[in-house]
This record gives C-alpha cells, structure tokens and sequence, in this order.
C-alpha cells in the first residue's frame, strides 16, 4: 500500500480518525450528557434524522490528493460556460424583471412545455399542466412522500437504494422495505413477496420507489421485458408507483428505455431532473403526476418554498430552446462512457479474487461487494488515509444490509484519477482481507439504517 | 360606481362567477363522487392542503384592468438589470463550474459572512456556521416546523399571520392559537394569556412565530419596549421564538429596530430573506439557528431540497459585496413609502365611516377593518368585477375570524393606481354597506380555517 510521508500526512490521520470519533447520534444515550438545550422540543422525526457518519469524512475526502469515488458529482467541464454566460447576461438584461420575480408553485408553462418534450424521448405523452418544477428532484421527491405517507406507511424500494430517498423517507417517519435486485433490475418475484409479507404483517403499503434506468447506486437497468409486469404487479396490488429517473438519458450508446409512465400514466409518479443532463446547481427537476394529484403537488410545493427559483427555469428553458442540448448530452454521455470503461478495466486488473461488482451501461455508479469478513464502513478511514474514498453500502439500505457493499462512482475523476483510485482501494482491500483472514473479522459492527443524503453522496 | 362597458366586461364577469363556484374543497362531502383515484392514498397532512379559494380569481385580478392590491410582489423597477446581467455572466464565465454545481445544504461560507453584516444592522451577532442558506424564507419556516412539530402541537402566532406560515404549520398538522396585536404589535398580556390558556387545556406549545418589523399582514411593528418582555415570558414558559424579518430593513425613515434574536440568541429562530431587498425570484433566505439546532436544519435541508441553487447564492453574494446594496434598498423605501403615503391619503379621503386601517411606517401592507355586516370574502368577487383586488382576511387567521377583515398591498402598483384601486374599493364598499343596512348581512359565511400561501398572497 503506498502511503504518503512526512508530517502532512501524521496531521490527516489524525483528522479522519478525530473526525471518525466525533460523530455522534442525534439522540444521546441514556444518562450521557447533552448539551442541546432544545432536545425535548422537537418533533418525533426529528430523531429519526441521523447525519450520515461519513459525513465528516467526506471534508477530508475532498482534498485533491484523495481519489474521491465517492460522491455523486455530476462532471460539468464540457458545459459551454461562454455561450452560457452571454445567454443568462442576455435574460437577465431581456427578461429581468421577469427572472428576478417570483413565479407560480406550478412553474413556468414555457419550460412544462419542454419537459414534456424530453420525456416523449421515453415514450411518455403528457400534458405540461400535469407537471410541476420542483427545486431538484430531490424536492419532488420530498413533496410525494409528504402527500402520501403517514408515519409508519410502507415504502417498497430496490435494495440498494438512492440515499436521499431513504433520508425523505425517514423525514416523513415512513418504513422502507427492500426488494432485491439482479442484473436486469428489480425481481418481479420479489416484489410479489415483498407486497405479500408486507400486506400479511397488517402493514400499509403507499408505494413502490424504482429508479428503472442506470440505477443508483446499482449501476443496473430494469429489463424491458420486466416493465410491464411491475407496472402489473402495483396495479394489482393497488399501489403506486414512484419512478426516478435521473439518468434515464445517460445511456452510453444512445439507447432509452420506455418509462413505466408511459405504460401505466394513471398509476405512475415520475420524477425527472436537469442536474445530470444540464447543471445541478441550478436546483430545476420535475414531477410528472396524475392528474387528479398534481393539483395538491402544486399546493405542498408552495408550502415547502412558495415556488420554484424563477430565474433558474428561465435559463434551462432558453437553453433548451438556443442550444443543442441533446449534442450536449451526447458529449457528457462520452465523457461517462470513458470513465465507465477505465473503472471496469482497473477493477478487472486489480480487484483481488473475492470481489463482484455490477457492469453499467449507463449513468454514474459501479455497486461492489466485497468477501465475507470485510466491512466496508470500518475500511473507509484506512481507504481515506490510504487518499481514496468511496461510499460504503448500509447507507443506501434502510435495513442494516450493505456492509460487505460499496458504492463507486466514476462520473467526476478523470479515467487516470480512476485507474489510480481503484489501485489504491484494490491494495487497502487485500490488507483487509489478510487482517481479517489472520484475526477473523475484528471490525466494528456497523450501524445500520438510512442516512441523510448529502450532494457528496447524491 | 365605475363600470366598465361591452361583451368583454360580460365575460370577464361570467368568468369571475364560475372561478368562484369551480372551487372545491380538497376532500369531497360525503357522498359526493370523486374523480381522484388515489383519494384512499393519501397521507392524513393532505387532507388539510386546501387551495385558497381565492386563488382563481387572482388569476383574473392579473388583468391589466384590474388594480390588484391583493399580491405582495416587490416592486422591483428600480433594480440595476444592466448591471445585474453583466455580473450574472461574468460569474458563470469565471466560476460556471463552481456555480452549476451542487453546493453544500448549509450554503456558500462567503455568502452566510455577508448575511452576518446585513443582521449586524439589527443587533444580531452571529457565526456564520448558524446561518444555514434556504430556498426562500419559506423553506426557512417549512423546514422549522418539520423540526419542531409533532401533529397537534401548537404554535403561537399573531392574529393575522402570514399566509405562508399558516399554510406550512398546517402541513405539518400542527394547530394554531393566534394572539391579538395593537397598533405596537404583538400584545404581552395576550401572549400571556395564551400559554396559560393552551398550558390548561393540556397542549403542548413549541413556539411563538411572530414578525416583528412592519408586519404581514397587520402592518405594525413591535415597540422596542416590548421586546424584551416578550422574550422574557417565551423564556419563563419555556417555549422557543421563531422570528420572520423578511421586512426589517424597509423602514421609511431607514429605522431598523433590534431583533428579538440579539436579545436572546439562544432561543430565537431567525428567519431572514433577500426576496424583499434585493431579487424575490432568485429564492435566496436563511435560517440563524441556535448552534445545536442548526446541525439538525442543514441535515432537514438536505432532506428537503439536497442544496440551495448554487448560482443563486453566488449572484447574491456578488451583488452584496460589488454593488451598492444599502443605496438600493434606500430607493426601494423610497419607492414604497411613496406608495403607503399614497393608500393612506386615498384611504383617508375616499372610505367611507366606520373603516378602519393601520397606518404602516415600513414594509408593504395595511390592515384594513370594515363595518359590522360586511363580509370581505363575499365581496371579494364584487370588488373584482369592479376591477380592484384585496386579500381577504379570513386566509390570515387559522381560527375563523377576519371575515370583517382585508389586506392591502400598495408595494407594486403606481400611486396613480393605488388611488384609483382605492377609490373603486371604496365604492364596492358603500353598495355593500347599503346592501347590508338594508336587507341585514345576506353574505354567505366565509369557510374558515388556513390557506395555502401562494406568490400572489405572501
């Protein structure tokens, strides 16, 4: 394992190992001190918002020697920044008294207008007043749990799932059962288990949360010939589904995939975003829902932030209509591909006997299991100290599972960063697997549950 | 009364009608079909979202025709939009990937330093790491009251309240006991008066919402002389204060007055916005939280919207630190008291007896009471067939009350406007005045209860 030297070093040990130390939960334990002088004001949920333990690793992990596999960063060097400035320069100038002002909940007709223009791309026929702008998918998100989930109402989500789903889902104090996938997604089969044990148990399901398309963390794709037969099953079994689809465009040869809105538009909530085909700090995603509950979408939004950051809309709308935003996407698309191909080489080359991992043909995220005896949150800090980082996989469960899970994304690095990152995991990887051959598995137990998500790990 | 002639006045009238009779309450009377398939799905909250009935006939008060002192859009003529768009694309040109990128739930460090300054000019001392950036102060108050609020919690407000408010308290199902204000603002033996009453009837208070400076609706302000005593007895009753500014710094006579929350840093929430002193469209606020309830905003933040936009953030702090901010807001207060001094020299010259208004040194609104048997709801309608829009008062209250009462806005029409708003206002009210002397008050009742914020009404 190569190791950096000198005092530089001894001072960013002994960081991650304060950092690692420090982290305490919300809730003090029984009879420990607390210094909060507010703890008995807060509402129940409140307890159930845990920050993420690796949180404050993550501030270490962002020093450039580290090799962050880690976060969820969209990789924006491509965007045409001086043809951008000239276009936001020109609205503000145009258009400013507009931009600057607020706007409606619903979200500017114009730019509802485009989105259903990009979701025809995946064989979605909507009319714009179905759908509502949200601040980021993220609030979408956060705006559907709130209209259908009553503390202790189930949610049924693949396993692994999106982090700041699982963080939204315990805002709202609802149960999230996990359903396994395989290569080709979500198992129907286990879903029909799932929504029978769940039912048997006398609990209520609201929901199925699907991220069908280059998933995340999954790096998987539900088959086509699966889509239908979810679609079915939730029918069925008269429960909704909540449809994610961040990455849908983000397929590395081109190719899309027929949303489950298309197939089922009455029983499908779909959720869609600019962060990773435009720019993520603009904060522009979407809902696309029902008819009948778009209107109470309109209403909590405006409850949650009056409305949507009028400005913000106006410049994706002018660049969709100004910009080829679809040579855009092609060219973030190549950029991913490369990096998708680097990770999978390294990982063949260096990953020791052991390991499996998931072999994306899209979107951000390569999901690895590593060999019994291995626990992927105890190994972070000797991954951090050793200048690489990942996210470790009982984040993404809200069940406990993960911990011989990982999560590695290759969209921010560049292919040689990426080479060296998994280099260094592959070598901090077998000391684990020799201590642990040696001692048996002498880690910590890892606490279990969902975390809060962070843009670190989106 | 002034009326206007031809086929467009008959439709616009007709429209007006059906607005009024197409608005339905959320959950159907019993008995009633129901068109919403996923009426059984929903959470318990969503039941208490209802659309404000007013909200479509705001759509028609947009008219040209129809002077609207109902909306509380800032007036944002007088903004530098050359500057502004020169600055906006020299940000993406230099910084786009900085910009367009996610950012941290907490908020741009350089950008929560300015915010520090700006509360400096009312007494605040604060650390940058308690300022934690929002979507607008309305995430700020959603985001408080999912910390805090268990369903059925009370919280204290005064009586009238923000709209905004009222609409995210109801979303978290917390209950709402208003206490009375005087023409010095919040009313210490109310307060008083009301723990004891809540305490007694076995309710669990968790914390006083109150806007002290030129007040929304009520346009008032709390004497300095109160402060203290306020804070004192929200100490003794062991509740926390969560203070809204959003109009602290728009004083005609350029007084600002210390904030409750340099009085006692400890237990007061801060709510502060740029929507009203600089740009309401970039939804740009922040949370100064006590230190340990802080670490719980950012993690509910996170939840919620996983970042503010970043762009937004870096244009505000920009314009803070280039331009002349304090001259601009100096213009907006000007701009305003020409307003208020407008309204209230109509108001004076045109009411008839028996109105009665407050008389606002600062912020947007007066507070408008009329004569016994007039309802301003009822009126409502009549009032835009006349074309001049108001906001009823009923929407301010949680509790029923305020059918007598109505808001106006003098923030963004012309003074020319505004006179002639209030001159057709005033001759609404003399019909229904006659109306009511002779035939008694035959208004239908005003359905009661909180209503959704919506841009038109903030």
């Amino acid at each position: 394992m190569e190791l950096p030297v000198g005092s530089d070093y001894v001072h960013f040990e002994a960081r991650v190992k304060r950092l690692m130390t420090e982290n305490r939960p919300v809730r003090p334990e029984p009879g420990r001190h607390n210094l909060d002088p507010h703890l008995d004001r807060y509402a129940a949920r409140t307890a159930g918002m845990t920050a993420s333990e690796i949180r404050a690793l993550f501030a270490v992990a962002s020093r450039p020697e580290v090799v962050s596999l880690a976060g969820g960063m969209p990789n924006l060097a491509a965007l045409p920044l001086d043809t951008l400035s000239a276009q936001v320069g020109e609205l503000i100038a145009e258009d400013g008294l507009v931009a600057l002002q607020y706007g409606s909940a619903h979200g500017v007709p114009a730019l509802r207008e485009q989105i259903c223009e990009i979701m025809a791309l995946e064989g979605i026929k909507a009319h714009p007043d179905d759908v509502v702008v949200t601040v980021g998918s993220q609030m979408g998100l956060d705006m559907v749990t709130r209209l259908f989930c009553d503390p202790g109402d189930v949610i049924i989500a693949e396993g692994p799932s999106y982090v700041g789903a699982l963080g939204s889902f315990a805002a709202y104090q609802a149960d999230v059962v996990h359903v396994a996938m395989d290569d080709h997604g979500l198992v129907p089969e286990g879903l029909r288990a799932a929504l029978a044990e769940t039912r048997k148990a006398g609990r209520l399901v609201k929901f199925l949360y699907t991220i069908p398309n280059f998933h995340n963390p999954g790096g998987v794709t539900l088959a086509v010939e699966r889509r239908a037969e979810i679609v079915e099953i939730c029918r069925e079994n008269d429960i909704l589904i909540v449809e994610d689809n961040p990455y849908g465009l983000l397929g590395f040869s081109g190719q899309t995939y027929p949303a489950l809105r298309s197939i089922d538009p009455d029983n499908v909530v779909y959720l869609g975003s600019f962060s990773k085909t435009f720019a993520s700090g603009l904060r522009v995603g979407w809902v696309l829902a029902p008819h009948a509950v778009r209107e109470k979408l309109v209403l909590a939004a405006e409850s949650a932030t009056l409305c949507p950051p009028t400005l913000n809309q106006l410049i994706v709308s002018r660049y969709l209509s100004t910009h080829d935003w679809m040579g855009q996407i092609k060219t973030f698309r190549e950029n991913y591909r490369e990096r998708r191909d680097a990770i999978l080489s390294a990982l063949e080359q260096h990953m020791p006997a052991g390991c499996s991992w998931t072999k994306p043909d899209g979107g951000f995220y390569v999901w690895m299991t590593v060999p019994e005896g291995v626990d992927t949150k105890a190994m972070l800090p000797r991954a951090v100290t050793a200048r690489v980082a990942y996210a470790s996989g009982t984040g993404f469960y809200a069940d406990g599972f993960g911990s011989r899970q990982l999560r590695l994304s290759y969209c921010y690095p560049t292919p040689e960063r990426i080479r060296e990152g998994v280099r260094r995991l592959a070598a901090v990887l077998e000391s684990e697997m020799d201590l642990a051959r040696t001692f048996g598995n002498a880690s910590p137990r890892s606490i279990s549950g969902p975390q809060n998500p962070s843009p670190d790990t989106v």
